[in-house]
């Protein structure tokens, strides 16, 4: 079996007046792009842009649901019930099902974005609300969740497809999770080790901890990020790095 | 052929904690529900509530899409351009879409709410964009609008399915136009007549205009408020009339 | 020395299109009103009007600010820093502020809505902004806060006058909070037993707790609940057992 | 005397996440700051730093009132009632004074913008209710409008102290309206020729117009554009000129 990963890159998070990001110039690097609904950034204009763009390059089209929160950017945590966080999924879901479809493309996944994305890693009872509303608005999408998280077991428990996302430029704790941004040694500056990290993933299904000891991963989609420096440049690295390893490169499910 | 009319109403104008209408009391005497979608009014949870109970009665599911206006209730005009109400249609039907979708319904119908609906009425490029989302996003869906309107001419140019609405408490100008609200005798405050008039609408394809002649209109679906204190015993009365004159009730294209 | 204490309650709490509460009921018995800013609740033209009928009943103007949390109503817990804490009070009392200026009056008070209130109520870092917010704008303003609690403990840090806020209608805990509306007991449902627990905490400066013994507290401000059915008969209730004790009722520092 | 004139600029144009304008790079050459109060752009974060800024460059603190439209950045006309105007305008004026005291600085102008802006120089009863905001909730404070519009003219029927706002960039109509963006010729590119337009209408109150006569102009405020490229050179240049000519540059009444 051929050995492969997806790189998605969240996309779509100008909103009216205002850019962000170099979505143009990250496309053609990444196979998943996930679309901001609009909730944590996006505005249905941004949404039809983005969404064309990406069907443009052939990229997959993910929803990125995020919590109402546009002057935080979704990265608030806010106590939300599991029955909101299902009912401001199926929305977002629906809005950029209806852009894709309007652009005559067609929605292949869902990715939270922020903070509801790392609370529905830990909170059972809020991945099980989202994984629901995925499924229940079109049981054939694929789910993105931290590797191992309660998210993608939650996603597995409602029969979706799930794709485990690993990060690059981050650093593990041996329970699988992300070593919080404000601890020290929770980015990895270096882009080789990066690559090295990521090679190790997908080839060996493993990663080093902060703790010292490996931990098992699995890896089906790496997480780019546009908005940042040097973006593009480690986006050709990595895809470079798994082409030597005959890596293939491709959105999940595909 | 058996003539027949669809009874349609606004729904799901309720917004968090805020409470508006009495949905549960219209349901049982209309065919066609037209839900907010949270521009103007509705929030996820309010749209998923009422796609539920409209389910449950067997009514058909309608996007009732609005301006981005929540304080104004969409009921004021803006200067909008044609690709933004495609944009804003696009998403509101989708997100209603998804949450039929959720609930195990289907999307039925796509009418403009408030001054989106008056302003598509007269101003053909925003009628044709409207059209063109609805047709974009799923080109089963009907598309409703004033009678003989520019939106209902976009919708027929655009091949779409179209129902031409009417009105039992509004009176009518030579041209097809409702009288503005501001103006005397613009509203039939007697029910008789306005069952008179709608009776005359669906038999003779004719409604009286405040010029003192006949004009020709369609009436393919009844706006009922529900609202309006006595929305109930009007909905009861009309539903009587229309039985006793063996003219169905029925949603559109059904 | 007259005893005395406040009757304060929340109002202007309609939005748009959507009404809620009963204020004009509820104004000729309480002494403060809490009006929402528009964030949890109320709009432009909801908070004059709400701030124009406080004039007339003479009634001391509050700004009532909230999380921006519309949908929510502002009672869902977010993790906000402290910095976005002081922001939004400052923008809240400005907002409210003015409506006063422009309608002849003057802000008296300031009362944290929803969750900003119990959030405040526990977490000092908050409280501390909140408090700083409050005195930097306008240093004459009186801050209400949970008789107790951390947010009037950062009032009088920063040498603003406060306001002791007490609850007839619900019990309290051995440190001083109040019983978590999800736990047994935790509401007071008969309302002899509420004007009793007031009379108590004004005349004796006590509460009896749920585990069994008294704790000292001090009522400043009674919050009376406008939007519940018998809250205008439940004020005359405790404007007459006040009467007879000769207790005074009138605005905090007034 | 001594001719003068204040050089004003739009300024907190931010949004959460989203960066927009040059604010530090602008405020060394301006006099006097509009500064966005959320309903078109700005947060609440937003405009404590924009207010830092400008007391900390000793410039002019004023608010910047707009629609509510975020998407669209202030800049879709909507139909709203005077009462509308006069609610949104009194409430962000507030807003913003709060800021300002907060930081130890007063407000002293209040400039509309966008389409508030544009129908409130025609709209004499938009601009009535707008001037009417403005002195009842602060008599002292300045207002700006464009040279000899409706808003000026209602300004000075409620007493408030005036200022006629004049552009570098723009064409002149005979009437005195600036050419619509959409016309040819509406936009002087050529540097030299913006500063002659302007020290023409400071040392001889006049302006040519599009129609090849001149009219009487009053120019007691220059709008500078902050986000656009070469502002700053342009700020220098304009400096530069007023000053061989001896034209003090100071913020309105100052």
């Amino acid at each position: 079996m051929t050995l492969a990963i997806d790189l998605n890159c969240d996309m779509g998070e100008s909103f009216g007046a205002w850019k962000m990001g170099h979505d143009d110039e990250i496309l053609p690097y990444v196979t998943s792009a996930n679309i901001a609904c609009s909730y944590h950034a996006g505005d249905p204009a941004v949404m039809r842009q983005t969404v064309a763009a990406a069907i443009k390059h052939g990229v997959a089209l993910g929803a990125h649901p995020g919590l109402p929160d546009l002057v935080g950017f979704g990265r608030r945590n806010m106590d939300i019930s599991p029955e909101h966080a299902y009912d401001i999924v199926v929305v977002q879901i629906g809005a950029l099902a209806a852009v894709a479809a309007s652009q005559g493309g067609r929605l292949h996944h869902v990715k939270a974005h922020g903070a509801l994305y790392n609370m529905a890693a830990k909170n059972a009872r809020l991945a099980s609300a989202i994984a629901q509303a995925v499924h229940d608005v079109d049981a054939s999408l694929v789910l993105y969740g931290l590797a191992g998280s309660e998210l993608i077991r939650a996603g597995n428990a409602v029969g979706l497809k799930v794709g485990h996302e690993v990060f690059a430029d981050r650093t593990y704790q041996h329970d699988g999770s992300l070593t919080p941004r404000q601890q020290a040694h929770a980015m990895i500056e270096d882009p080789q080790q990066s690559i090295q990290q990521v090679l190790r993933m997908v080839m060996d299904g493993k990663v080093a901890t902060q703790q010292g000891e490996d931990i098992a991963v699995q890896a089906d989609t790496l997480c780019l990020h546009g908005d940042q420096p040097g973006a593009v440049i480690f986006a050709q690295a990595i895809r470079k790095a798994l082409q030597e390893k005959n890596i293939s490169v491709r959105s999940v499910g595909n």
